[in-house]
């Protein structure tokens, strides 16, 4: 067995400084913020930042957590109860034996509740009028350097030029977002998950049962978030759940889901049939009391809708969906996430735990998209989304899986009539079935289109999906390439501040200033390595030209002589001329030779 | 000075044997097919096969090129004279001095054109209502597995069920597609670029003026095939290209396109101003003689459009259209590319040389997408459509660039509107700039959509693009990038084969069939590899589950064990208490516990 985790991934990312920016609201609020210093007269560029302290430079002690941003937050609104927790048992552990028992987090506290009759959720403030600290702190982080420029096709949703406090309540209240935020989680840097704000991604990481599990999976999820993660979904099963959960989210900036029932069914020793709602319930007080922020529950799958499966080409792909689906039959009931609903809602709203309403039914496959199976479900799930509301529960709903792009508009307009513009979180979808390996790329297609039409956050899917383990090099991949889905929906439902970067980055490309392109990339590490691969001489970041076209076939720097003509003179014969004598022959002196394939 | 190229990569692909189909009407073609061949009593699949002999596993002599398959087609139509071509000059080789000739093509043969007033282009061909055998081969080829299914958005294309030579005519007759074909490039195997058939991708290629140049370029254009490049466009530039296209033309079963001004600007030392019609047109004449199967010219960029790229944020960014806006604003005349265009018509139609009409002013950045400029090139590029077709020439339109989502389908449409439906030919479109060192997933996520709207090919974007030459693996990437892209858009087309493919990996997938699962897919050994790197032992191939979610947590092997139920009893009441005796604890015996992180 191992020592605590002491190592994570730390540091400012390349070119990139942390900083903290206080809304006017709320002076005393330090909301986070990655600003690129540009070269010469160029003004800086601020993108968002969900990395945590881990960016700021300095060392993060893991055993002691991070520091708790919301404690004062949250006990200022006493609404909030603290008693005497579940204790824990070794089953929560999977009854390890003596060589396999990790290390407990080593800060306990007692963990906090809604007084009986307290407003206790974002979503019952937000109905209530009230503006949350959480409200003005995540409303500030979606303002980055939003300006007037609104350029897209947004598809019913409403984006607003500047996101106010007041903005983000309505939306709350309304459902259309959500702020997953357990009173248990403190640490949390609060966030949004809505149609009208930017575009989130979710990384899942999960313990992989190896001794060093928990070190690994704290670095796992601070690597992840380091790349852009907006929420982190720690799917892990087997032993030390407990443990490894509880050192994830002490030391998570970043919203933590997790699909209860892994856990419920290690307690009944991984047969299904075992599942109840006494051992299912006892898990899910047990990860309110850690803190988890948002949980996938799959109370969609019905017995009545198991039959539904049986002529797919993939059946049921959702683990919890398929052991779902295994109790039913067994025993020949309906499902009791299903029945026991509304007591389920009763628990995650005395701690703010969000509904990920989960999607057990799922397409696996092209063949299966947008079948009878996927579709009952997704009705069933627009009914509890109702009955959370409700109850004051707020909720998200999760969407496929395997579509071809011409099926995927209609996920997303049936999800939003038939669940009330409740955020949809969708995986991927995978817009094909025949590369695996290249999945993250296959669903990236799917995903930035869904994202375009609706979707307010995307789960990743990695190179590995459907062949292994993914391992940090595809975790990193995965994140990055669900960054460009992500952003490159923002530009299309024509969000106000996305393109500035686009165009800070083009701009920089245009001039050649190399380094500024690279730190304003989403991965500058991999862009400058690229790069040096075939122009490594420093001389050559400031070269008006790449090895992709060699400096006698620079298009922008033909293009840069041309402009320098405009600017100088008035009039085209006057350019003519002059263009002549002057920048007729390009960059003939620079000797590098090299061409490369590029589209001419 | 390196010696001639021996050495390209050959061989199956893993999995696959290469065959010959005979279509019936003409039982002396051979078209190749690629067949996977799967476990048990599955169907073996046959795919699209573009990669040429290399994949028959024999040995393939460079230095004699590749049968001359088109040979007897072309001597039987009597329409062809050969005539002492052009000869060769060392300028044509950028003048190289004795240490850097390479060796040229050892057979050298007597180029032929048309006769006066025979027919020779497919075009003409088709109108004559006379179908060729390049129909007919080209034909057989997109007909593979080809069953009645349909299930698709076209907007507005017209996908026949079974690809008929009768089709293929029509559809060349009325423009709408062409195969690219030039009469001296017998080795080549005929194939179609068309809204109505499969969606093609292109690989670029080009010399990087290192002295291994040409052994170097044949096995990347080797390579690109190998993984499913319909066409290679060789960007050559610098010394020795004239030898080095020699030995790629040879040597491809696959149209080679280039950009003529590329050599035709090394002819006149690099001056952009120093081109004129009489280097342009001998250079024309050169690579019509040599067999290159299409041409890149950028007659669309006018004197008058040069002003509208004033304010861009990235100005020209195709190297062709600067040079002529270079050379418009240099002499202050109107481009000699589109005065003469009627002249180029005719060089180009006695060879049967299709244009790929260039889009020299399209957008380099988001900022600049569906601009002034852009879109006024595109209404010339539309004249010019009908110029060349009056004049019998095949026609191909060139798209951007850089364009972010909401404004793709409007780059389609107005190109059908404009271009009279001639087979555009995109370059992605990237959706987002800001992600150098990812631009092959930024422009897949395009590429699908545009070809799914109706684009009919699309050029690679490797992960190199913007910063540097690309690598071999940059180049596979790049070519299974858009396999992807341009298969999800056959699927979203509907077109009536494509799914065959999904539907049987996802079957071996749900069978836990690993080989056939690896064998279908794009890239058969990075899904092996990505497979065995966490459960390598053989034995493992047969388990039924994966390290992703390990034994008790695989999705599809409890839906099997709920399926054997369902197909041994009937009633629900019966499945459930057989479930409860047999398969209700699933794979507990598997000790392998590994689990990961996975969408639940």
């Amino acid at each position: 067995m191992t020592t605590k985790p002491t190592n994570v991934t730390t540091g400012p990312i390349t070119g990139s400084k942390k900083i903290y920016i206080s809304p006017e609201e709320r002076p005393d609020l330090r909301v986070p913020v990655r600003e690129i210093a540009l070269t010469g007269d160029e003004p800086p560029v601020r993108v968002y930042d969900a990395s945590g302290p881990y960016t700021e430079g300095g060392a993060v002690d893991l055993s002691a957590g991070l520091p708790r941003v919301r404690e004062g937050w949250l006990e200022a609104r006493g609404h909030l109860e603290s008693y005497e927790g579940r204790a824990v048992r070794p089953e929560d552990d999977g009854s390890p034996n003596a060589s396999q028992v990790l290390p407990q987090f080593p800060v306990q506290r007692r963990p906090r509740r809604g007084k009986p009759g307290a407003l206790v959720t974002q979503l019952e403030y937000a109905r209530a009028g009230i503006i949350t600290e959480e409200m003005v702190y995540a409303a500030a982080r979606e303002n980055l350097g939003r300006s007037a420029l609104v350029d897209g096709e947004s598809f019913g949703a409403s984006i607003p030029d500047v996101v106010t406090p007041e903005f983000v309540r309505s939306e709350i209240a309304s459902g259309r977002a959500i702020i997953p935020a357990n009173v248990n989680h403190p640490e949390l840097e609060p966030m949004l998950i809505g149609r009208n704000f930017l575009v989130k991604i979710n990384a899942n990481i999960g313990n992989s049962a190896l001794a060093s599990s928990i070190a690994e999976e704290v670095e796992k999820m601070v690597w992840s978030i380091r790349w852009g993660a907006d929420t982190v979904m720690d799917l892990s099963t087997g032993r030390n759940i407990h443990a490894t959960r509880e050192w994830i989210l002490r030391n998570s900036p970043v919203p933590i889901g997790t699909v209860p029932i892994y856990q419920a069914l290690e307690k009944v020793h991984g047969d299904p049939q075992k599942l109840d709602w006494e051992v299912f319930s006892d898990t899910l007080i047990e990860q309110c009391e850690q803190g988890v922020d948002y949980f996938t529950i799959h109370a969609g799958v019905r017995l009545a809708h198991v039959p539904l499966t049986a002529n797919r080409v993939t059946g049921i792909v959702s683990r919890g969906g398929s052991m779902m689906a295994a109790w039913c039959l067994g025993h020949h009931r309906e499902s009791f996430l299903y029945e026991r609903f509304g007591d389920i809602c009763d628990i995650l709203r005395k701690y703010d735990v969000s509904f990920s309403l989960g999607d057990g039914l799922r397409p696996g496959s092209i063949a299966d998209a947008n079948d009878a199976a996927q579709f009952a479900e997704l009705t069933t799930l627009g009914e509890l989304t109702k009955v959370a509301w409700e109850k004051g529960c707020q909720v998200m709903i999760e969407g496929p899986g395997h579509v071809p792009m011409h099926k995927i508009k209609a996920n997303m307009d049936k999800q939003l009539r038939e669940c009330g513009e409740a955020p949809f979180y969708t995986l991927g979808p995978l817009t094909t079935d025949i590369a695996p390996g290249y999945d993250h790329i296959t669903s990236g297609i799917g995903a930035a289109m869904i994202g375009w039409f609706g979707t307010a956050m995307l789960c990743y899917v990695t190179p590995k999906e459907h062949l292994g383990l993914p391992d940090r090099d595809d975790v990193k991949t995965g994140v990055i390439t669900y960054k460009i889905a992500a952003h490159a929906a923002d530009l299309a439902k024509g969000h106000p501040a996305a393109r500035l970067r686009d165009d800070a980055l083009s701009k920089a490309r245009f001039e050649f200033r190399w380094i500024d392109q690279f730190n304003l990339a989403l991965d500058p590490d991999t862009a400058r390595s690229f790069h040096d691969e075939t122009l490594p001489k420093d001389a050559q970041k400031t070269a008006h030209f790449c090895s992709m076209c060699g400096p006698k076939f620079c298009s922008m720097s033909i293009t840069q002589d041309v402009r320098r003509l405009a600017e100088r003179t008035a009039g085209l014969e006057a350019k003519a001329a002059e263009f002549r004598e002057g920048g007729g022959r390009i960059h003939m002196k620079i000797v590098d030779d090299q061409k490369a394939p590029s589209a001419e």
